[in-house]
């Protein structure tokens, strides 16, 4: 499987995929958020076959998400600040299973505030002022990135009245 | 390519990576989110193969995110509510993808709320009452759906100390 082919597309979407987006990837981050740091922690935990984590890991490295040293006798993988900004897709992502493929038995896991224990913020998007907004309560504005490129998908989007726009 | 596999872990995140992981699937999804519906839209705006973009709208159908109906000559797929509700995490990762992989000229795409055009609040991890939390500040505190389970990763994790309650 080659997700080179994203980096093709002029979309912070598409370019977040190229790194992230890969079969197993998301599933090793979200070890390394709960403090798995060694090759073997990883392949126990996952059941992924040796070959296939071990050409992950060197990805992630390369990208810059994961930091390897060497620990007494192993290799440790630890998340770099990079790695660690990946939390609210994460977090956006496991509040979404939550709700749309939920435990029979009710919450996996809940995520709390270290600080007071209560609940984290639902993850969803707010306005500037904090107010939670619905999907179409929002819009794309094309930036310079974008609006000096041609061929992409964004460009046409950037050029027309942007469908988004038009509820329904 | 399967992501069946990911279905057997008791874990929202790997619940859905089952369905929305696989490779062109958050593509798709993005374009639906633009106001693309038509099979020969996707297919030109991601030069995907024919085959596989059928096989994702298909199975995008079966996981409910997707609705397909018969437009003018031509069948439409838009999204559910379901669907909808995948926004906070195409968000997350768009924000993400502009902070650490930008285009060169600035930003390609900002979302802002259409009432005021302000900006959007950047996609991170926020307590309860509004304060950004970092990624060390906050903890998983496993449910119902998570305790009664045996063998899974989770599980696990439930029964010592969370690693993720230890920084560093």
């Amino acid at each position: 499987m080659k997700l080179k082919s994203f980096e093709q597309f002029n979309c912070s979407l598409a370019q977040t995929l190229s790194v992230i987006g890969e079969h197993w990837t998301l599933l090793i981050i979200r070890d390394a958020f709960f403090g798995l740091r060694r090759f073997e922690q990883f392949q126990k935990d996952l059941g992924i076959a040796r070959n296939m984590l071990s050409d992950r890991l060197k990805k992630l490295v390369q990208a810059g998400i994961l930091e390897k040293s060497e620990g007494p006798g192993h290799a440790e993988y630890r998340l770099t600040e990079k790695g660690l900004a990946l939390q609210p897709i994460l977090i956006a992502m496991t509040h979404w299973g939550d709700a749309h493929m939920p435990h029979p038995k009710g919450k996996r896991l809940t995520f709390v505030d270290r600080r007071d224990e209560k609940p984290i913020k639902k993850a969803a998007v707010y306005a500037a002022d904090g107010r939670r907004l619905k999907p179409r309560e929002i819009k794309a504005r094309p930036g310079p990135g974008l609006l000096n490129e041609t061929g992409s998908f964004t460009q046409a989007v950037a050029a027309q009245e942007l469908p988004s726009e038009r509820p329904g």
